[in-house]
């Protein structure tokens, strides 16, 4: 059973504030150990990681083990259920679709007093992909983590996958080839993060990593980050659906629980204005958890972390939405697409019955890498922008100098920058 | 003096890479002191605030003093120089004009297919800036900081400065109040990080927390990212000049300097064609150092840091250019525009002889806060998206989910995620 809360009770706003700041994961405290991970990778490069690979993942990437082939890529296709590679085709097709509609434009201009200014983009050189390994390992997330890089114009994508005991999914391999990856490196952990970073013999740094991983890879790229960019740190997904009565409780119920089978730190949400339906919907969750493959994780995800909250009607539960600020939002409710104009925080919104947020973590387009643990008050899923940089551009004549010298004197003097004031007023003889 | 690099040299890929790995600051390890300031105000709120405030700022916040009042205000408007107040708000005016522009498109659209897609952007509900007390509380970058968060619609934006033994800057005033900031306390440090992320009793949490700070504020600014959004960690500014012959080696001495006055950890580099230019501008520098407020910094840094590089032509310089990635980009070279059109990596490029960077710090409209040591190779200078993000959008009918149902079927079967396929397949009754 998830825990209920009515909006309507004396001590929901305590009980909701709670509920909002309940930590879903424990942080191992792994700092240390990554510090002289990344340290030794950097002064001793393969040495190092390739010992490392050895130690944790019982596998030895030296005498030219560590780059997947031509000839695994062909045989990763070969092995593929034809199905699986029409499908990760058309995902392909439908992401490199939609990510393309996000290229920024360049802004150059001239503006009244004919000082020239703008903004251009230009892609990161390079881009590392970090790829669990193990169960972890989904073809779909090379997918939503390569296009995007691809789409901006990064020329060298690279992905650095662990093959514990040398095994590695093939489909991994087919997305990757599928995305337009240049380089698979087998090594895992914070060594793979380190080779990306500072680079090895064999493997040459990147300008930006990107993708999820454990808690050691996690601590690894908040420790590189300066040397290259990173991404989010994704914590454990979550959903939140809104549902009025006229749904059918075991569709909501079936969508709580593909959100709840992620993780046992996953959780899943559902605010309705309907007690009874509310409770039909607890009752569907039971009935299916008896079915799951991975049953055991989503009763805990849901026993520990999930949620019913009732309301008078969804107008309360904007603000609420909000607040929570979810991952995913579906909305099952009548007039969605009107709330969801309305929605300030979340990261991806389902709109309607027929659009559970499944489609969305393959088929749909949009990406599926998107911010968790309430960061959607400030943040968004990645993109496009995330593998592209600004640069501003200014431009000044003899005339605009004039014109502009006299302001920026004054603010410079007013800074007590001397030599700022001294390099304007140098040009025009004062 | 500078160093000198000649591309030429048999030794210079070498002594390059070592040039662009030198650390310019050192980091001081307070992590643990911040951890513990960070814990007692979320605990203790005011109360912490202030007594840290009294033992660090020798101010006492309580009784109503912590936050700027009107009167306040208005009296630093009386005290300013009009010369001054008029040059902040040609600024003003110019900086909200250009990053008006910067504002994103929403994108809504359908498919072939019939499937809804999009992109909906929206502000950050709430943003603190922190304002450095002392000599680098500079009105300049108040405005930097806070007319992005503005323009993109942050209805709440709070400023947090110092004020060591009750002084507080005027012009700090005077910049938030054209910029239209909504709050202004005099508490500083990581208790000042504390409050905007957590929250007191008489500050409200932000959701997004912005600007420049020593150790300790950036310290606080990396333990609380994820609770709340931060911008980038700002290190020691930097320039690259490229200049060739025809330009006037004072013009291009006092540049350099300019760069060099901010920090002892500020940089200056010059790349040249000709090595008597090379020479007259470093004799230029030593001569205008005579004549600085802060000349000491400013040696210090052209000693320590700065560079004078000699190439055969400005095309060797430009791959140069791309790997030194730098904050700003001065190009006094014939051919600017076409060259400054095939930079990829730099926070901000100023063009022609008449562009002096410092233009770009105050009046030119664009923002001066930019990605230093080389991470303008991944990152941006701060600008409107900085304050919003993006929801994504996706909405299904019955004919769209059966059109995409087998592959979003097969792909989660693939990846073992029973309850996602089941989350599909029960709207088709499969």
């Amino acid at each position: 059973m998830a825990i209920t809360l009515d909006a309507a009770a004396a001590d929901f706003e305590d009980r909701f504030k709670a509920f909002l700041t309940t930590k879903r994961e424990v942080s191992e405290d792994v700092d240390a150990a990554v510090r002289n991970i990344l340290a030794t990778v950097r002064v001793e490069g393969d040495t190092a990681l390739f010992e490392y690979t050895r130690r944790f993942d019982r596998f030895d990437p030296s005498g030219g083990r560590m780059t997947v082939t031509e000839a695994e890529i062909g045989a990763a296709f070969e092995a593929a259920d034809p199905k699986t590679v029409e499908a990760l085709t058309l995902a392909r097709d439908r992401i490199a679709a939609h990510h393309a509609r996000q290229r920024p434009q360049d802004d150059l201009y001239t503006d009244a007093i004919g000082v020239g200014l703008g903004s251009r983009w230009t892609a990161v050189e390079s881009a590392g992909l970090y790829v669990p390994g193990g169960t972890a390992s989904y073809p779909s997330s090379v997918l939503m983590n390569a296009l995007p890089a691809k789409v901006a114009g990064v020329e060298r994508v690279v992905i650095t996958v662990p093959s514990p005991d040398g095994l590695i999914n093939p489909l991994v391999l087919v997305a990757a080839r599928l995305a337009g990856v240049s380089e698979i490196h087998r090594v895992g952990g914070a060594q793979a993060i380190a080779a990306l970073a500072y680079g090895t013999e064999t493997i040459r740094p990147v300008v930006k990593i990107v993708g999820p991983g454990n808690a050691y890879v996690a601590a690894a790229k908040r420790q590189v980050f300066g040397t290259v960019g990173i991404d989010m740190i994704a914590g454990p997904s979550e959903v939140l659906v809104l549902a009025d009565a006229t749904n059918d409780p075991e569709w909501i119920a079936a969508d709580l629980l593909a959100q709840a089978e992620h993780d046992t730190g996953a959780q899943s949400i559902l605010i309705t204005n309907d007690a009874a339906f509310g409770r039909a919907v607890e009752a569907a969750v039971q009935r299916q958890l008896k079915r799951l493959p991975r049953a055991e994780t989503a009763a805990a995800s849901w026993r520990d972390f999930g949620a019913v909250i009732l309301v008078k009607d969804f107008e309360t539960a904007l603000p609420l939405t909000n607040r929570i600020a979810p991952e995913h939002l579906e909305l099952a409710i009548e007039g969605a697409d009107e709330f969801a104009g309305r929605v300030r925080n979340a990261g991806a919104i389902f709109i309607g019955r027929h659009t559970p947020e499944v489609i969305g973590d393959y088929v749909g387009g949009s990406n599926h890498v998107l911010p968790t643990a309430r960061s959607a008050r400030f943040s968004s899923g990645l993109s496009v922008l995330d593998f592209m940089k600004r640069t501003s551009v200014l431009k000044l004549g003899p005339d605009q100098l004039r014109q502009l010298a006299p302001a920026a004197i004054a603010l410079a003097e007013a800074e007590g920058l001397g030599a700022h004031a001294r390099s304007v007023a140098i040009r025009l003889n004062l």
